[in-house]
C-alpha cells in the first residue's frame, strides 16, 4: 500500500475552517489524510468579537464546536498550540508534539498590532478572541460597579477610550451605545456620567470606506454620546488612560477606567519564528496562495497579503476573503494531488457591511449603498452566510442570527 | 393651631422601615408628623446580601423602593446621608441640609469592622450594602475573565478568601459553591482549579450556634470543596491576598484574586460622631429602647445594644430583633405623644436560620433543630416573613421567595 499524503491544515478561523470543511467534501479516503490543528476546540466569529465584547450578545453565540461542522471520521482534529513550522523538513512543532505533513494549510490568523506604542500591551484590551471578548465585557462592567461602590466618584472609571475608528472600532462602538444604558441601569447610575471617546491617529474614519456612509455612521454615534477624535495619535497607555498628541509638540493625559486598542492587526509571528519571509507576519502568496519557494504550502485568511491589481494595494484582510481563499486553496490541494492543473485565485468582493449595533449599519452590497435597518438586515444575511457556507442549514438553524428586522 | 410634633426616622433597613410602617398606622395625621431620612431611595434586604454578592440573586430581588412600602402622603422621605445628630439642639445634620426633630429613631444600620487589621479596608470587601454586594459579584467574575484571557497562568485569581466563619461568612460560601461551577462553565475553567480558603480567628465556626448543625454545615461546605482553617487570624490583607498567622510567630501569604471580609460588624460612625457614649457605635439602651440621658431618642437595629439577661451578654444584630426594635419603638413613640405609659422591650427569638445555598440550610425554629431542605424551607418562610411584616402580601407577591422547595 502507498503511503498515503498528509494535508494538515493550521488553524480553524474562516479559512482554516472552510479549507478543512471543503477538503473533506472533496478528498476521497483514500487519495490523503487531513488534519486540523487548533488552540481551542471551537470555532469562533471574529466579525462578532465586537458584540460579545460589548456585553450584547452571549460569547456562546459566536462559537460553536469543531466537531459539529467537520467529520471527526474522516478529520484528524488536534487540539494543539502551533510554534513553529520547519519547512526543510515538512512538519509543525506543536507545543504537545510534532506533526510531519505533505501538504500544509496556514490560516493561523492575526494579531493585534500595537505599533510599538508603550503600554498598550500591559493596559489596553484588544478584540482578539472569545477570551479576550469575555474578559473586556467583565472589564467594563467591573469598572461601572466599582464607581458605584466607592464613597469618593472617580468619574473616570465611566470613561471608555476606544483606539481606532477602523472596522472593528467603529462596529464596537455602535454595540457600545446600546450597551451602557443597560448597564447604567445595572448600576443605577446617570448615564450623562459616562464618557465613550474614540481616538484615532488618522484624520479619517473607516478610510476606503464610502464618504457617504462614513458621515452616516458617525453622526449616528455621536448622537449616541460618542465623542470622535481624529488626527490624535496615542502617545502612551497607563493604568490611568491614555496619552495622546496634541497639536505639534503637547499631549493630553485621557484618564479612562477602559482602554480598547483596535487599531491595528497584523500577521501571526509563528511566520516570523519560522523563518518564512513576510510583512508583519504576512506572507506575498503567488496566485495561486502558495508560499513563494515551497510549492506544497498555502497561506490563507490574515497570514496572507494578496495584491488587488486595480489600487495596486493588498486587499483589506476580512473573514470574505480569508472564506474565499479556504475554498479556493481546497480545490487547489486535491489538484495537487490528482496532478492536476491549479486555478488562480480571483477574489469576488460581494460587498463590505459595517454594523452599528443591532438595529443599524451601513454597507455597501454588490456596489449599492445601504443605511438603516436594510443595512443591518444585511449583515445579519451575511453572518449567517458565513454559517451556511461552513456548516450548511443545521449550523444556521443552531447559531444563525433570526431577528432579522 | 399647636403644632404637631416630629418624628423623625434615621434609616430604612429593617428597623427603621418597620418603625415608619407602624408609625404611619399608629398615628392620626393630627398627632404627629413623620419623616424618614435614607441614604437610597430603596430598602434592601441585608440578609439576602450574601446571595446577590455570589451572583446567585439578582440585586433588583434584594432591594424595593421605599415608596412601594410607605405612604408618602403621610410620611416625608428625604433621600440624604446623615452626618450628625446635634442632640441638645434637636436636629439632626444632613450632607444636604438640617432638619429638626422632637422624637428620633436611630436606626442608621452597622457597618463592617476591620479591628485595625491592616490593607482591610483596602483591598478586602465587605458584605455591607446593594453597591459592595454587585461589586463583589463583579470582582469575582472578573478575576475568573482575566485568569482564562491570560497567557501565563495566575492560579490565584481562581482562589477566594473568606474572612469569618460567622453567619454571613458561611452563608455566602454556601451560595459561592453554587455559583463557582456556574462561572466554571461561563469562562472554560476546571473547576479543580479554583479554591475557596475560609480563614477564621476563633477556634470556631458559627460561634453559639448548635454543635451538631454546625458540624452539617461544614462538612457540606467541605463536601463542595471549601477548605477550613479556623485559629487563623488575618494578620494583613495585601493586593496578593492574605498573610495569616501560623502557629506562635510565623506567618503565611495566602494568594488570591479576592477577599472578603466578612468577620466584624459595629454600629454606625455617626453615633460616635454625635458624641454619645457607645462601644463601637452602639449604643446600650434603657428598657424602652431609649439613649440614656434622651428621653426622646430611640436607637434601634445594629446601632442599639440589648442585653440578654439570660446569658449577660448582648443580642446579636439580626433582622428579627431590629424588626421587632422598630414594631416596638413605634408603638412608645405614640404612647409618648399621647401621655401614655411605656412598654418594655423584651426580644421574643423566634429561632435562626443558616442558609447553604439555595438548597441546604440549618436551623432551630422554635427550639427544634433543623437541616437539609426542610431548614431550607424555613429559611425562605422567614425572608418572605420579613417582607409581609413590612408590606404585606403584595410585598410578598412582588418580591417574595416561591420556589419553597
Amino acid at each position: 500500500m502507498v503511503k498515503k499524503p498528509a494535508v494538515v491544515v493550521l488553524g480553524a478561523g474562516y479559512g482554516g475552517l472552510m479549507a478543512t470543511v471543503k477538503l473533506q467534501k472533496l478528498l476521497h479516503p483514500n487519495e490523503a489524510d487531513i488534519v486540523l490543528v487548533n488552540k481551542n476546540d471551537y470555532h469562533y466569529e471574529t466579525t462578532w468579537l465586537h458584540e460579545a465584547s460589548a456585553g450584547t450578545l452571549h460569547h456562546d453565540r459566536v462559537r460553536y464546536r469543531i466537531r459539529d461542522v467537520v467529520n471527526t471520521n474522516r478529520v484528524k482534529f488536534i487540539q494543539d498550540t502551533v510554534e513553529e513550522i520547519k519547512a526543510d523538513e515538512q512538519k509543525v512543532i506543536l507545543a504537545g508534539g510534532e506533526l510531519h505533513y505533505d501538504y500544509l494549510v496556514i490560516a493561523l490568523g492575526g494579531e493585534s498590532e500595537t505599533f510599538g506604542i508603550q503600554g498598550l500591551k500591559e493596559h489596553a484590551l484588544s478584540i482578539t478572541n472569545v477570551n479576550m471578548a469575555r474578559k473586556i465585557r467583565e472589564h467594563i462592567e467591573y469598572q461601572f460597579a466599582t464607581y458605584k461602590a466607592e464613597d469618593e466618584k472617580r468619574e473616570e472609571l465611566l470613561t471608555i477610550v476606544v483606539g481606532g475608528a477602523g472596522f472593528t472600532g467603529i462596529e464596537f462602538l455602535g454595540e457600545l451605545v446600546n450597551r451602557v444604558p443597560e448597564l447604567c441601569e445595572e448600576y443605577d447610575i446617570d448615564p450623562k456620567k459616562v464618557k465613550i471617546i474614540c481616538v484615532e491617529a488618522a484624520p479619517v474614519i473607516l478610510p476606503g470606506f464610502d464618504p457617504e456612509l462614513v458621515n452616516y455612521a458617525v453622526s449616528l454615534l455621536e448622537k449616541k454620546g460618542v465623542e470622535f477624535r481624529i488626527s490624535t495619535p496615542i502617545k502612551e497607555c497607563t493604568p490611568e488612560g491614555v496619552v495622546v498628541g496634541k497639536g505639534e509638540n503637547e499631549t493630553e493625559l485621557i484618564k479612562a477606567g477602559t482602554v480598547i486598542w483596535a487599531a491595528g492587526v497584523r500577521g501571526n509571528s509563528v511566520i516570523e519564528k519560522s523563518g518564512f519571509e513576510n510583512m508583519r507576519g504576512r506572507v506575498k502568496v503567488d496566485m495561486y496562495l502558495r508560499m513563494p519557494g515551497h510549492e506544497n504550502i498555502f497561506v490563507i485568511g490574515d497570514c496572507s497579503l494578496v495584491i488587488n491589481e486595480e489600487t495596486n494595494r493588498p486587499y483589506p484582510p476580512t473573514a470574505q476573503i480569508a472564506m474565499q481563499q479556504g475554498e479556493h486553496t481546497a480545490k487547489n490541494i486535491a489538484a495537487l494531488i490528482r496532478n492536476q492543473e491549479l486555478d488562480d485565485f480571483v477574489f469576488d468582493n460581494k460587498g463590505t457591511v459595517c454594523s452599528l449595533g443591532e438595529k443599524d449599519a451601513v454597507a455597501i452590497v454588490f456596489g449599492k449603498k445601504l443605511t438603516g435597518f436594510k443595512a443591518a438586515f444585511m449583515k445579519k444575511v451575511v453572518d449567517n452566510r458565513a454559517l451556511y457556507l461552513v456548516g450548511g442549514l443545521p449550523l444556521v438553524l443552531k447559531k444563525g442570527k433570526f431577528k432579522l428586522l
